[in-house]
Order: C-alpha cells, then sequence, then structure tokens
C-alpha cells in the first residue's frame, strides 16, 4: 500500500475543529450527518487507495504523450477515470439537480485530498472539470446547464480552463483570444492558448473548454474578457456528440513533474474558427473565470496538503523500515531504525505540523463556505463568504508553499536513496513545483490577500480572525500544562505580529503600494503560520478533552500542537520584521543593481 | 552566456572580508598577490563560463550512460576534462612539488565556485580527485604519492571515495569490504560499494579508487577500517598502466538531478580479489577519511553557494527580459518587466543575500584554513584550525540547506515557464537536491557541530566567534545610518540566540542527549544565518567605506546586508526556541505515533 487515507485525521479535524455537525444541520444538508460522510470517505480511501494510488509512479515513468494532436494518457487513468466518474466522484460537491450527490464541501474537501495524494496527475482532470462545473453553475443558460452539467458531473466529459496565452502569463488584460458572433447565437474563437492542463486527452468522450476571448466591440484590459464554451466536439441539439471543433491540440508541455498530466497549448480556429457559445453575459468573463479560479484555487491547496500528506507517509514508512547508527543516547548496542534517530523524528514532525495545521485551516474554510451557501440568516452568509475568501489565497498560497518544503523533506529523511528516482520521494518533490505556480503564484495570491481581501474591508475580516485566536489563548491559558502555556505565549506572539501587519497594510497599500506589496508574501506566509496555529492550538484543546478516548492518538496531537509553537509559529516575528521594516532594502534596489 | 563569474563580488569578499592580502603575506603564499589571485580567477572564469557553462544543459539532456561495465560520459565532457587538466585547475590548491600551483585555499575556492557554478556533474569529478589528493598527501607513502599525486593533480588521472555500502549509508561501523593481505605488501579487496561518484568513466585514463575496508584482523567498528588504494588499471613500476584490476561497474543509478555524474555501484574482487595497498596505518581510514571529507565537505558547501549562483543569474536575466503587468505603484501605464514587480526583487533579494552570505563565511573560512596552515606561530595556527573545523559543518550544512530554497525560488521567479524542463531553472532546483544529502546529509554535519565543534571544547571557539560578532555590532552602532543600525540589532539579537543556544548544547548533550539532538539542525542553521548576517554586517561597513568608488554596486552591498537583517537574520530567535524549547515535544513521539 503506497497510500493509506488518514481517515482519524481527516475526521479529528471536520468533527472537532471544522463543525461537521453544525454544518449537518444545514438545510439542503440534513442527509450529511457524520455517520454518512464517514461512509463516504470509507469508500473515497478505497477507491483512492486500491485503484489510483497504484498508477502514480506509473504516469511518472510514462507520462501522456502527444503525436498527430492525439494525447495518449498513462496505460490504466482511462479506465481509472471511468470508474471515478461511475463512483459519483466527480460529483460530490455537485447538485444533486444535475446528477450529483450535492455533499457539502467540507465532506467533499477530504474526498479531494485523498484524491490528489493517490495521484496528483490524475486529479487534475476532475479538478478542472470541477471549475468548469462551477462557472456553469453560476453564470451559465438553462439550456448549458442542461446540456454540459450532467456529462460533466457524470464523468462522460471532462472540463478546461482557458486563460493562459503566450504573451499574457497571468496577466489577464493582455489577453488577445478573438471571439467573432456569427448572427446565430454562436461565435467563432481564434487564438492560442498555452499551459492547459488536460486540453487534450483520451479518457473521456468530449472535452468542455471554457475559454477567455474578447469579442469585436469589446474595451481594452480586463473589462472587455468574456467567457466561451468550445467543446472538443459540437454537441447536438439531442446531447449527442457532432463534428470536431477546429481546436487543436498543437503540443503538451516536457515538465519537471506531472508528467502524466497533459499539459497542452490549444490551437483555436486555424481552420475557419472553432465554434463556441458565450456564457453569461458579455465583457463579465473575468468575474465568471473567479469563480472558477476560486473553486480551483482552493482546490490546489488541497494538492498542497495532499502531496505533503503522501510524501510524509511514504518518509515514515522507511524511516520505520531502515537500519542504520545506533541511537545517540546509547539506548541500544545495535544500529536502530532511523525514526529513533532525533532529527529523523525532527523532520517528520515537521511535515507533520505543517500538514495538520493546513489542512485544518482548509477544513474551516470548507465549512466557512458550506455556511456561506446554505445558512438561512443572510449576515451569517455574508460573514462566512468573507471568511471564506479571505481563507482562500491562504489556503492556496500557504499549503502549496510548504508542499515544496515538506516534500523536500521526505526526499531528506532517505537520505542518497530519497535522490534515486526509483525511490518514489522525488517524485513527490517535482510534481510539488507546480503547485505555487499554477493557479495564481504566491505572489499572486498574496495581491488577492492584500489587496481585495484586506485593504477593501479596511482589514475587517482579519481583525476578527485574531479576536477568535485570543479567545483560543485564552482557552489555553486556563489549562494548567506546560505545553499549553507554551503554545499560548507562541499564539500570541503570532497573533499580535499578524494584527501589526494587517495594521501595516491597511494604512499603507495606497500610500505606498511598493512597501506593501514588497511583504505581501511574508505576509501570506504569517497568515498561514498564525491560522495553523490557530487551529492546532484548538486541536489541542479538543484532543486534551478526548484523551482518554485513546491516548496515543490524541498525545499525538497535543505533541504536534507543541512542536509547531515552538518550531513553526516562532517564526512569526521574523515575518512581520520582514513586512513592517523589510521594503526598504527592497525597493532601493534599482534593476541594474540585480 | 548562461553563467557570468561574479568576479567583483568574489573580489570584494576575499579583499575586504577574508583579508587576501593578509593570506598573501603568509610564508609560502608570496606569490598570491591580490594581483596574481586577480589574474588566476579570470582565467578561470573564462575557461568554466566558455568550455564547461555550455555543457551544463547537455549534460542533463544526455546523462551518463552505462553498457556493459563501461560508462560513457556526456558528449564534450572528455574533451572538456582534458582541457581542465591541461590548464591546470585540478592542481589549483596543491602543492607545486607534485606538479601543483600551490595557491592559497583562498584563491582556489572562487575557482571552485566558478567550476561548480558553470557544471555541477562535471564538477564531481575534480571534487572527489581533491578528496584523494588530501588524502594520499596526508597519509600516503612516498611512492605512493610519487606515483599517484603528479597524475591525479595533472588531471591524468581521477579519484573517488568508496565508503557507502548497500546495508551501510552513513554508519560506517558496518562497512563489510574485506582486505586479505597477500604477503607481498599487497592486498586483495571484496566488497560492494554503491552511491559512487565519477567510480567509472571514460575521461581519464585511470580511476583511482580509495577505498575503506577491514583487514582479517581488524576490530568491529569503526576502529577496525582501513584505507587502500585500488586502482582501475594497475600501476606498473615505472609508472605506466598495467592490467585491468578487479573492480567492475555493474550499475549507475537513474537520479533525480546531476544526471551527467555517474553514480556508480562498484564490485570489488568478483574475479579473484581487486589488488590494492594500504594507505597510511591499518586501522586509520577512517581518520584519513576525515581529512578527505573534510576537504569534501567544504567544497559541496561550495556547490551550493554555485549552483545558488547560477540559478540566481538565471532568474535576474528572465526578470529582466519578461514582459508581465503593469506596476503596482502605477509608475508605467504598460506591463513592465517583472524585475520592476516587488514580490520578484523580494525574491531575487532573498536568493541574492543568501548566496552573499553563505559565500563570505566560506571565504572566510578557507582563509582561516590558510592561516591554519601556513602562519608561522603555532597558536595562531591552532586557533585558526579550530575556527575552519567549525566551520566546514556549517558551510556545508548551511549552504546546501540554502541552494534547495535558492533554486525553488529559481524556478518561482519564472512562473509557470520555470516548470518547463526547456526553460533550465528546474535542472538547478533537481541538481541541487542531492547537496544536502551527500558527503554527510545536515543531520550529520549538525551532529558534527554540536560534538566535535562545541562540546569538544565546552562552546569554546562559538563564543570566540560571538565575541567577534559584538565587535561588529559596535561597529555598526558607530555608524549614524538607520539600516545600520538596524542590521546591528537583528545581529544582537542572532548573536544573543546563538550564544543562549551554545550554552544549552554545551550543558546538555551530555545529560540529555536525545534533547540537544532533537535541536542540532536548527542549530546548524542559527550559525549559518548568524555567522552570514555577521559577514554581511562587516560587508555593509566595508563597502559604506568605499562607497565613491562605485556608488551601485557598494549600495546594493548595503541594500542586502539590510535585507538579509530583516528578513533572514530576524528567524535567529524562532531557531533559538526550536532548540531551547523544541525537543520535547519531538521525543514525547514515539515511533508507532507516526
Amino acid at each position: 500500500m503506497t497510500y493509506r487515507a488518514p481517515l482519524k485525521d481527516m475526521q479529528f479535524v471536520m468533527n472537532e475543529l471544522a463543525g461537521l455537525e453544525q454544518i449537518s444541520q444545514l438545510p439542503g444538508f440534513e442527509e450529511a450527518t457524520p455517520d454518512t460522510a464517514q461512509a463516504v470517505l470509507e469508500e473515497a480511501a478505497k477507491f483512492n487507495e486500491q485503484v489510483l494510488a497504484p498508477l502514480n509512479r506509473a504516469g511518472d515513468l510514462n507520462p501522456s504523450s502527444w503525436k498527430d494532436g492525439v494525447v495518449t494518457t498513462t496505460a490504466g487513468f482511462k479506465d481509472a477515470f471511468r470508474q471515478f466518474g461511475e463512483g459519483g466522484w466527480q460529483g460530490v460537491l455537485h447538485p444533486s439537480e444535475f446528477e450529483g450527490q450535492g455533499l457539502p464541501k467540507l465532506v467533499a474537501t477530504p474526498c479531494i485530498e485523498m484524491l490528489n495524494s493517490a495521484n496528483l496527475s490524475f486529479a487534475l482532470c476532475p479538478l478542472l472539470t470541477d471549475g468548469a462545473i462551477e462557472a456553469l453553475l453560476t453564470a451559465g443558460s438553462d439550456a448549458q446547464k442542461a446540456t454540459f452539467l450532467p456529462k460533466l458531473i457524470s464523468g462522460e466529459w471532462t472540463g478546461t480552463m482557458n486563460l493562459t496565452e503566450p504573451q499574457a502569463g497571468s496577466d489577464l488584460a493582455a489577453v488577445r483570444t478573438r471571439a467573432e458572433p456569427q448572427g446565430d447565437g454562436t461565435f467563432k474563437v481564434f487564438g492560442t492558448k498555452i499551459f492547459i492542463t488536460y486540453g487534450e486527452h483520451d479518457m473521456a468522450d468530449n472535452i468542455v473548454h471554457l475559454v477567455l476571448a474578447r469579442t469585436p466591440t469589446a474595451p481594452e484590459g480586463v473589462k472587455g474578457i468574456s467567457l466561451f464554451i468550445v467543446p472538443k466536439f459540437k454537441v447536438n441539439a439531442d446531447g449527442s456528440l457532432g463534428e470536431r471543433n477546429d481546436v487543436q491540440c498543437v503540443s503538451i508541455e516536457h515538465k519537471l513533474g506531472i508528467k502524466a498530466s497533459p499539459t497542452a497549448v490549444l490551437q483555436f480556429g486555424d481552420h475557419g474558427g472553432a465554434i463556441g457559445t458565450l456564457v453569461g453575459e458579455e465583457n463579465r468573463g473575468l468575474e465568471y473565470m473567479f469563480i472558477m479560479m476560486n473553486s480551483a484555487r482552493f482546490a490546489v491547496g488541497m494538492q498542497g496538503i495532499a502531496i505533503s500528506e503522501r510524501a510524509y507517509q511514504q518518509a515514515v514508512a522507511y524511516a520505520k523500515d531502515r537500519v542504520q547508527s545506533r541511537p545517540v543516547d546509547g539506548s541500544a548496542r545495535e544500529a536502530v531504525t532511523i525514526i529513533h534517530h532525533p532529527d529523523v523524528k525532527r523532520m517528520l514532525m515537521t511535515m507533520r505540523a505543517l500538514i495538520e495545521g493546513a489542512r485544518a485551516v482548509a477544513y474551516v474554510a470548507a465549512a466557512a463556505s458550506d455556511v456561506a451557501h446554505q445558512h438561512p440568516d443572510e449576515a451569517v452568509r455574508r460573514q462566512n463568504m468573507a471568511l471564506y475568501e479571505f481563507l482562500v489565497p491562504v489556503v492556496k498560497g500557504w499549503s502549496t508553499e510548504l508542499s515544496i518544503d515538506v516534500t523536500s523533506l521526505g526526499v531528506q529523511v532517505h537520505g542518497g536513496m530519497g535522490f534515486i528516482e526509483e525511490t518514489g520521494a522525488a517524485q513527490h518533490y517535482r510534481d510539488a513545483r507546480i503547485l505555487p505556480i499554477y493557479e495564481g503564484t504566491t505572489a499572486i495570491q498574496a495581491n488577492d490577500l492584500v489587496g481585495r481581501k484586506t485593504v477593501r474591508d479596511g482589514g475587517a475580516v482579519a481583525r476578527a480572525i485574531c479576536a477568535k485566536i485570543a479567545e483560543t489563548e485564552a482557552e489555553l491559558g486556563k489549562h494548567g500544562g506546560a505545553s499549553f502555556k507554551a503554545v499560548q505565549a507562541q499564539l500570541k506572539q503570532g497573533r499580535e505580529s499578524l494584527e501589526a501587519v494587517v495594521q501595516f497594510v491597511v494604512e499603507n497599500t495606497k500610500g505606498d503600494p511598493n512597501a506593501v506589496f514588497a511583504g505581501s508574501v511574508p505576509y501570506l506566509k504569517l497568515c498561514g503560520i498564525v491560522l495553523s496555529g490557530w487551529q492546532l492550538g484548538r486541536a489541542m484543546l479538543a484532543a486534551d478533552a478526548k484523551r482518554a478516548e485513546d491516548p496515543a492518538f490524541y498525545d499525538a496531537k497535543i505533541a504536534t500542537a507543541h512542536f509547531f509553537g515552538q518550531h513553526i509559529l516562532s517564526q512569526a516575528s521574523s515575518l512581520r520584521a520582514a513586512v513592517v521594516e523589510g521594503a526598504e532594502p527592497i525597493n532601493a534596489m534599482t534593476a541594474d543593481q540585480f
């Protein structure tokens, strides 16, 4: 078994930190009881452990390949994707009226984590399809919904997001792809899109490309972008597949990792124009795209946690198996398994603490999204939506940044064997490297956190979070234990650092944007650390209350929180210095001085 | 040009921080004047930029390959190695009596940096050969020296270090390779060695394997290990090559990076025994091996700096070329090159500050080694040897750990293009990953730092360094500038953190080894950060004094030191917490709880 779903850890977070009980009492989620959630997770675990996890290495060894416009995925992927669709896994989160399971995001999120732990390259196809589904649910016409949603949700068809162009990168203002109205409600689309994940493949009958393009009358910049559906095969009125559309995969990339996932260059309209239909209103494409992106960004954050979990499991297994050197404390005369060496334990604890902290923040964010959508009280919905939107760039940015460190530690635990490709640890390290880049780099997440999520509301959401953190500090303080007091102290300095940084950001973004944006990524990391530390502080209290039920499990939760406090949360004051006092030497440098 | 030697930066460190002027006044180094050093560096730059740097990518695309025991290196490597030998580059550091150039380590070190920046995979062959040369210089007989040293120093032959065995890893006590005396002064060697860098290749006429093995009467453990020379081709009395020895390369590894460098599994003695001769005395092999390893560990630390410098240069070039998005401060209406975006500058400053700090520490260490070997006063020699030996695990551990972060940032600066192999940034990221592993993992360096380098002398060397740092703090304080005061404050808290940690290590290693060794790597990182910050503080003062000569260059040095203070040195208190207060939750965890 190369991956075992950490069901107990997941359920601990869902129940004790993210409030599954309360989520299941929201209108529409009545069936999502903790028992049902557990059953869903167990089924997901089985599928991901048995079907997808074993294909992960094969995907690295035998990546997707391109020939004459046709992309052939790794042997086994097509059949696995059929099983994935038949199992209903694409639809976990999506409405039952379109054949989804309609479960809360809080239940879907561990399923997504498992999927990505099992096979990151495979999981990208459902991830992008989810984004397309979200966009159509939000902005699609009834006809578009009826045509595309059931097929996407059943896994018969898949979806893509077509944003990036060669000259544009992350700068959507520079999008040049054209969409010309044909007078019959359709458009002809012309242009080149790059970095299109699963832009071409052989796992589904059709591929539904969602494409950003400009109509002839569109204004310049981001306000002139519209969103179009351009299916690989045109769809007849009765829903059956028609002829091939004018979109060609001209190449796929040779990448550092996630090699099984084809990254396509797509050429639209080289043979007369690719036929597409407008989604929602003209020139509102960016807005719809942000809906897809928020969903996708959260999911990429989950990828960071997922690949980290897999790397952790592999490192633990190796450390329990590999015998080398006697223990430093002289407790054995023979060489021992390396998990008994303090630095190996320190590395594993670092991996574990980062993962558990990030997982808790992400699941809590998922619960906030559920409340934001389903709670009867509009004020509660609004408050939770603001919280969720604040957390999305943190989940995306922080969970993916830490995945670099965690997968790197995964290699390090293996010593020289980690550098040998056969071992498999190196694949996680390579695969993870894309995560802080795609769906918006960490800098783009950080700019979102500064601009839309902090400055726009004058820091209100951030401060409300800090007030909640102070409550957890007080609870930790009430507990007599030294480790609880230690975490309290670290959480306090972390929260105070965060407050100081939020103040700095709110006060200076308008007047001195360079000073603030030079520290936007350290601000994001500070949020990641302090929010993780907060959740692990809560976990520590919850574990303490339940300790008698399973001392080994809950003591490990307490030790993990304690470790996080001293080794990771303690970095908060340095990040404060980086933001509040660290911009001057950055802005002092001219381009020529580099 | 894919790499340009940073000669001006190197000379700044050599002259202003490492005291080249004083080194050139040591007996034996009279010819190594700053002018001569500059000429040597310029020649080295030319060779490395023009011959080796262009082969770096080819080595990744077309790695060394194995067939029927024969290893063929990347096209171009053999000719480049011939030029390397003819240029005298293997001999820069080595004594003129064996055809070396006899230059100080302070002058050889930038040459080694350039070599590794230009082509890390190539550079490993000279790196291991240097180790073999050092061992023979220290412990070889006159006959062995005469036979092997001139050939190794001229680059006609190369050397290897054979430590690791499949069951042993870093644990040399577990070495099983046997050496049976033949009665004629030679031994027959039997065993398997793995991870042997350039253990087989086609770039030289002979390969001189230095092999750890046990004689039949040897005691168990590390006290029963002897060192043998086992050449690939036996050497006749007249120095000409004889018949093939019984050592076979049975395979090479498929690795994450440094693919051009063949990592061999060597089988000794499968056909009757590989003929070898003893180096030095029986059962003192470990001692000699440590000489090779100290040399090699310092050199691997330089590899960390070198690959970081190359990744930095590539990222700067991309950032100056790639146009994307308008500036956040509204200073331009069009998209600008990304080097104008504050977070890109922050990433480049992080890379640059880490590199410049680590380079300064390494060059200062090299100068200490020169004084330790050549100073007429024995007390000065002893003091400098202690300093150098303290610095070796820091240079190795810290410079290689940071190379992971720096090469990762190099990918990040490129955005999506960084993940595409054609771009080349990913190669540095893959190549760097071995550096904190081979020649002793970071944990092994950290254990050396704790045990041999801190506890053994009761923390005397560490405290002497701290006293010197306090002097630099005072000088920074005398300067009126705000940035100087800021660095002073950060350096003070860094130094105080280091003092607290040294105290903790000295007081607890014997009584509670698990508590200390759980924090040994954070201690090493703290040393790396504080010593780098110290050297950059000195650099700041030196740059200030020379500012008028070249304001753009020296202002950048001042800004880099200032940046290092706020963004990196500020992490010291967190590392203090990790060591002094962070062991308990690590040691609380049993193996089963992971």
